[in-house]
């Protein structure tokens, strides 16, 4: 699995993000409107300073009964998240969300966030290249290469 | 992909359940409990009524900025839910988790849920499967099957 984070995994786009004082309310409506899982947190520059996720919503605002238009997103975020690099494998990039159980990881190059890889994109690569790997090895074993 | 969905990728448990009428915010605090991100309703008779998952309490209470201790999870719970029986494959559920964008399904057998698949369960499943192949393909290939 030596495929690149990017661009073989994901695309670098425009994510929308966040800034810390924002409400864990407002995180809920810019995931509702994108059906997206989790949201990346920007400083004054522009630079991630967090990740906030569906999970951190239900578990840290609605579950403790406080008001989800009154916490700021700075209060429930992953601060400092880990990150992978744009030219990060696959491969280590899935042993690194199954090992801490991270279902989301930023891409960034420079401070700046350039796409979020979530672990259903990595399974669907590794799904793929496995796939690859057993047609490769059929190709060979029975013999239907034409002109090769 | 010909294996069952009971036992090969989950094991039938006593799983946490709901009523209808139990809160959202409940809802978040039993799956923050058990740190799981799909919650199963069931009428008076133990029958399963509907799923309840994080997504459907960030997007239909958080992010309308309704009262989680005021809404009833019969409002946003997805009512009469597709379902697997125990002994379909793990290869059909994918494909109906993949055509349907569903991250869970319940297991159920006379209208009572045994278990909640994950996408990620069936996944790692299809994973596992794919690289046995690759290595009885190999097996066979390279003939490093001793004694048989």
């Amino acid at each position: 699995m030596n495929r690149k984070i990017i661009p073989d995994i994901v695309e670098a786009t425009n994510i929308l993000t966040m800034g810390p004082d924002d409400s864990a309310e407002q995180a809920a409506k810019l995931m509702a409107g994108k059906n997206i899982a989790a949201m990346i947190v920007v400083d004054g520059d522009g630079n991630i300073s967090g990740i906030v996720t569906e999970r951190d919503l239900c578990q840290k605002v609605m579950a403790k009964g406080v008001d989800a238009a009154a916490t700021p997103v700075s209060a429930i975020m992953t601060a400092n998240p880990d990150t992978l690099a744009p030219d990060d494998s696959a491969g280590d990039a899935l042993e690194l969300m199954q090992t801490r159980k991270y279902r989301h990881l930023p891409v960034v190059a420079d401070g700046k966030c350039l796409a979020v890889v979530s672990v259903r994109d990595l399974y669907s690569a590794v799904k793929e290249a496995l796939e690859e790997d057993i047609r490769e090895t059929e190709a060979f074993v029975f013999g239907d290469r034409y002109g090769a």
